[in-house]
């Protein structure tokens, strides 16, 4: 197998960073570690790359999945708060220096992983929306086979007339599910009221009746905006059991036309990966 | 002139149709006439092709722009309501029969404005969202420098949370601006509203402003969904005085990576007949 066969794909958030060798849509091998607490992206890099260095030789081509915004191969938080890190890091020139690959790619995490379902996922090859509902709501969006780059997939941060202050994912997400259940069940987790809801306890359905309508109007605005072939939920909220069934329940009164056709996720976690490495291996 | 420079264009709504001999960005012959009451595109396309019966000799290529939705060549209403047609009409073979052309296409008005504004217009050739706010709220979007079609751009039936009777437009259109006036004064029109507006009436400025904020929210959610690099606002509401200006101020919070560059509409009624006549030329 020619070493350009193989990519190096990165994944890299604010708590965590993952490395992993990916060949078409299989991970050989990967590496995690803690992102340093000090908000320099040129030292996380540095130090993953330490770690990896015994893999210098099995790569030519780096492809690198971020939170937050690339544009021109720089990298941008979009809130602070999740992500705080310069405005526009040099990514691409830094992980080419780093790494001494021929050739380097970036893109935002969930556009990462809209290609990664679009290309071996739940896609199929079919124009998508992809949708993570996890702690906060992410996407990426496939339009006539290729993937939007820039601030595009954004929905998690939309807004609505009278609650300015808030974003969408503000009813949607792991985080707001955990904040609703705080009054019934102190220090619940997300994955607690889903346990809760099957054992039939009101408060924990409701809570999730309410993400999963909102979630469900999402879906209808966004086929309204895109008409895309599918919208892909991944996300650990998303592929809960029970949320996609309460999200296609929600959507029921729409006209056939006008109903989006829903897919749960396909690759899980691996889906960053795998879609930002062969994004990358289509670049070269 | 070649005969096959000059583009018959059709723009059908509910209430009229307008025929146009186009070449280029130039409109060098118009017919309009009332859309008749019968629900039948058959017997309005054949009273429109009636009408302009000698101009047979000067087209080959026919591009239709309609309200509703076009799949695979068929048209269908997406709201009842507003257009009252059977679902699935043979839009492209009906024309294709009437006319004798050698080619005919069809969209949607509003995605066919979209790519007026794209090709001749505000656009210039970079990738926009057009939104036009009229009566209702419409829309189109191009991407990777390509129109979306089916469903895409219909902005205005976005639904929120806790408003699902209600449409996204209910709160920005020009028909929800004259009725919002009506307790202030009965029977006054959108555009006598702006024109309260203008001359000092608050009540008239606060419906305006209501307006303008609804629109500032979609155009920054469009942002976040699609990162366009312009959005076009069109329509007798969208371009009317100091309106735009109104939109930009509500968007003032927004930091600069996530602020949407707004243009006015540069075609004006135009633009439906000059882009689908340019979409039907490009085809061939």
């Amino acid at each position: 197998m020619a070493r350009s066969d193989t990519i190096l794909a990165l994944d890299i958030g604010g708590t965590k960073m993952l490395a992993a060798l990916v060949r078409g849509n299989v991970v050989s091998e990967t590496h995690t570690m803690a992102t340093p607490h000090n908000g320099d992206p040129e030292a996380w890099l540095s130090a993953l790359f330490e770690a990896i260095g015994s893999w210098q030789e099995r790569y030519d081509t780096v492809g690198v999945a971020v939170t937050g915004i690339i544009d021109e191969g720089c990298w941008s938080p979009l809130n602070r708060r999740t992500l705080d890190i310069p405005d526009r890091f040099p990514l691409i020139e830094t992980v080419a220096r780093l790494s001494g690959a021929r050739s380097v790619l970036a893109a935002n995490d969930a556009q990462a992983a809209a290609w990664g379902e679009y290309a071996f996922g739940a896609g199929q090859g079919h124009d998508l929306v992809f949708l993570t509902i996890s702690t906060g709501v992410g996407g990426g969006i496939v339009v006539n086979g290729r993937l939007l780059g820039g601030l595009a997939g954004h929905f998690g941060q939309f807004r609505s007339l009278g609650e300015e202050g808030r974003a969408l994912e503000d009813k949607v997400s792991g985080h707001w599910i955990a904040a609703e259940a705080a009054p019934h069940r102190p220090g619940a987790t997300a994955r607690d009221v889903f346990e809760a809801a099957a054992a039939g306890r009101g408060w924990a359905q409701a809570i999730i009746e309410t993400s999963a309508r909102q979630t469900a109007l999402l879906c209808g605005n966004i086929q309204l905006a895109l008409d895309p072939a599918r919208i892909v939920i991944g996300g650990g909220i998303g592929l809960a059991p029970g949320y996609l069934e309460s999200v296609r329940r929600a959507l029921g009164g729409l006209p056939p036309r006008l109903t989006p056709q829903l897919h749960p996720a396909a690759l899980a976690e691996k889906a960053g990966v795998v879609g930002i490495a062969d994004l990358a291996r289509r670049q070269n």
